[in-house]
């Protein structure tokens, strides 16, 4: 594995990277919600929320895996998804933001 | 079991009841996530409201059974707790609304 060491100026840009794309995720989620909610006016519709809500758990427990054996894949995902830029992880390693970008398609 | 049988026209009335009180509870539920979902801020809260949907769903899932075996004491819990009244159930047998009534604790 290429640079798979994290240096101190690394981890604080990728805590706070990733601490961010999380918020972003969620206040998406939070946003979805009322808006689904607002909506609500049958009873299946409750169950329809909870099958919504249960999924976005299950998918943020998997997605958001803080050991830096995994980062690049998650910083990869993350951008892809557009929960952070790549501007955000601007002072890591030359070699992980380039996986990064490959993995986010960047490169494509 | 006394009065254990249900005939055409306490089958009609218990399914009315019954509907309705799943209709009653289904649109409190409703109103309580509307209402929840207009407090949401925080990620944590999200898994609150998850959290909070999945235990009325299993809640509902065993409270609302529809079998003639288990339906007195179904009823007389869902008229303790208000999802649906006494008279709602008028025309069933004598002795079956005693029973409901004693479950439901209005003889004490």
């Amino acid at each position: 594995m290429i640079d798979a060491k994290w240096n101190q100026r690394e981890k604080s840009i990728s805590r706070a990277a990733f601490d961010k794309a999380l918020k972003n995720e969620c206040n998406h989620i939070i946003e979805t919600i009322k808006e689904k909610a607002g909506r609500l006016s049958k009873p299946k519709e409750i169950w329809e929320l909870e099958d919504y809500l249960y999924q976005r758990r299950i998918e943020i427990d998997q997605k958001y895996d803080y050991r830096y054996s995994v980062l690049i894949r998650v910083f990869g995902q993350l951008v892809r998804e557009g929960w952070i830029e790549m501007k955000e992880l601007e002072g890591l390693g030359a070699e992980k933001l380039e996986r990064i970008q490959v993995i986010a398609g960047l490169n494509d």
